[in-house]
């Protein structure tokens, strides 16, 4: 396997992968296909550790392909691009994000939501095109078709940005598509992590006015003060989340443990959403309070390109930057064993062009 | 309590009640409110019995106030309008169904949504304005504020149109909110029983493609020869439902029992929803079909008034009626024992009007 990985490809490439499910990461050599003629190769610069990635180093969903090499919020700089492609040059500052291919002809595709075209391709643990597997962020090289790179903003700083590639997207496209962005509406955020600091922060920028749930009343000040957000209430508080019932049009909520929805969906207006976001496994459908007040709870994954660049364009704008951690490559193991114990603020991000070297 | 059932108000009523949660009904004499200057008085000619009218009985969800006179599917003849009351004669056919009362002044009032105002007042088993509880169609008299009563269509029966006013508007309500209601749409109804077979009927004259899905295959011949349905699928048959996987834009769930709704969510392309109408207790959320598709489970209550008076309309200009077995007021115990073991093709209609008598 791992000469196979080598050398399948012709492009030598350097990452550190989980090679079983105790999940622990170490230096890999693998390969990159050549740049194909609508391709763009970039050096991965930065990039950003999501939860998920943490989920399928441990094989937690059952679906890993070992080794993984995960990271899908990667920003970096355009070394190379092939012969028929247009919108980009060498030294252009790109990103991908959770998507490299989708099949272009479903009613999805044709709407620019290729995260919900049934034969999309993810950036990591996913087959490609090709038969072989996609490799993420974790590594010093991508090579990637130019319809599933995104163009970085100007001025806007590539390290700090790097989550917004999938904390960003997750959170602005459910708040784009379901209205919760613009004066005069509530939204309301359950959870203060990657995801949850920046949905006060582009739900703020938005326009609507934002109310933060959690569990920990820690965390009040920060949400208020340093996020900006309107309202703080601390869920276990009977009294508060009483008094703030029926009053949200919809709610991000983005925790990934299992906890109760119906307290949530009490919080909700007639007719409000409660937007999963997070990826709890076992949680319960509160049916009364749904049909009595003509309620729905909605998934909602990533978004699609043409969404994720106008994010990115948005962030750059209004300066909406996630908190984030920089680290070296060789920190990822530590990294990790933090996010398990939600000890970061609020995302880690790897500096892969400066930590991770050939031996 | 008896007495004063009889003498709180000055009118002499009749009814079936339950009395305790054994839920066996027996006739009970009480007393209907004067004719109000925005009044409608009514016989009540027909009852549609809903399963609701059943939890009720037997105080399944812990909230029913003894004794309990239900039946929400309420049709009859006015004998009697207040002086202010210009939409009603004595003598024109009318009905009431799950509502009779709302604040008219919340953001739902405004655009006609009465059964999402958190103030509305329900036909049964609810305080009204006055403090009295409110008793419904299983009596020979009703007393309503005109706001709250639907004019019967011309040439349509108010026997077997009765459960339209419960079982009818439940299911065109979300099929026209949710734009299930054209051509080229692909409607899924799960459970072919009061709802259900009402959901065929109306999503076939609104234009959509319908297909059921049903535990037992003997309900196919139904489905598809006398409700219109183009296609059955039994939800246990693995290999029917993964062929059907991703072709359903929404689906309306009327099943009350517990059940999986991960198989119906898989039905549903990306942004489908999955309509819940029956009221189960104990359903677990399919998060990772829903976020993977962008997918929706959402709760309806009914419609509101003129939504209502719309779906009469529309009923009978496209002739489409319940399945009904009409039965005498003392049968009424055999009903529900009969809606129990779903035992009826497909609602109890009772004969108020011939079979109700003074003792």
């Amino acid at each position: 396997m791992a000469t196979s990985l080598e050398t399948q490809h012709p492009v030598k490439a350097l990452a550190w992968a989980a090679k079983d499910p105790s999940g622990v990461f170490a230096p890999l050599k693998f390969s990159r296909r050549a740049t194909g003629e609508h391709d763009v190769q970039f050096r991965v610069s930065y990039c950003g550790i999501c939860h998920s990635d943490l989920h399928l180093a441990k094989n937690e969903w059952g679906s890993t392909i070992y080794p993984l090499i995960p990271g899908h919020e990667i920003a970096g700089v355009v070394t190379e691009v092939g012969n028929k492609v247009q919108k980009f040059k060498p030294g252009d500052k790109v990103a991908v994000g959770c998507i490299v291919g989708s099949c272009r002809e479903c009613e999805e595709c044709k709407i620019n939501e290729e995260s919900y075209c049934p034969k999309h391709v993810l950036s990591i643990n996913a087959r490609y095109y090709d038969g072989t597997v996609t490799y993420g962020g974790f590594s010093n090289l991508m090579v990637t078709n130019e319809d599933f790179v995104l163009r970085w903003p100007e001025n806007f700083p590539l390290d700090k940005g790097a989550p917004l590639l999938c904390a960003g997207i997750t959170t602005y496209s459910p708040l784009r598509r379901f209205g919760l962005d613009k004066p005069g509406v509530n939204v309301g955020v359950v959870g203060l992590g990657g995801i949850g600091h920046l949905t006060v922060k582009f739900a703020k920028a938005l326009g609507s006015r934002v109310t933060v749930i959690s569990t920990s009343i820690s965390k009040k000040k920060e949400a208020i003060e340093t996020f900006g957000a309107d309202e703080f209430l601390v869920s276990h508080d009977q009294e508060q989340m009483q008094a703030a019932q029926g009053t949200l049009d919809g709610i991000i909520d983005t925790v990934s443990g299992d906890h109760s929805l119906q307290p949530l969906v009490n919080l909700l207006k007639p007719h409000g959403k409660l937007i999963l976001v997070g990826l709890p496994t076992k949680l319960e459908v509160p049916v009364f309070p749904l049909i009595l007040g003509g309620k729905s709870i909605v998934g909602t994954a990533s978004g699609g390109v043409k969404e994720t660049q106008e994010m990115l364009d948005f962030a750059a704008k209004h300066s909406i930057l996630p908190d984030v951690e920089i680290i070296s490559m060789d920190y990822v193991n530590t990294a990790m064993h933090r996010i398990e114990k939600n000890d970061v603020k609020y995302r880690f991000v790897i500096d892969v062009g400066n930590s991770l070297k050939d031996e």
